[in-house]
């Protein structure tokens, strides 16, 4: 089974890394950009096919590794 | 309009940073886990509400700065 992780920054807090991106690509000719943030992305692959105990060990894996739950979100998707 | 960009490494790209997340969680006790693949996310605040426009706008981001597409792949999805 595969586990795709999407981990975001929590809203307030601030993302220079989304700034300076957001700076480069005003540098390079883009108008309209109202914001950037950067987050971070993992793929997982599991073995086994029981979907609820993969959801509840990759919400294990996010609170103990991948996200820093004290300034970041953390969003589990299986495929 | 946001834009949310998944950047990944192609197949075949080695991914030392992946090999090492995946080390950990192993040394955290978690097992049954095949592979680890880490890539990056950003999430980008657009101005207006053409999509047709803003999906060209963000692919010409993508390969312009915020992709290597040497090595990365990316995908964009639209809300």
């Amino acid at each position: 089974m595969k586990a795709m992780i999407k981990v975001t920054l929590k809203t307030g807090v601030l993302d220079p890394q989304g700034k300076a991106i957001m700076g480069s690509l005003g540098s390079l000719g883009f108008s309209g950009i109202d914001s950037v943030r950067q987050g971070k992305y993992f793929e997982v692959e599991l073995a086994g096919n029981n979907k609820a105990a993969a959801m509840t060990q990759m919400q294990d894996m996010c609170e103990k590794l991948l996200a820093n739950t004290v300034i970041e979100d953390y969003e589990i998707e299986l495929a």
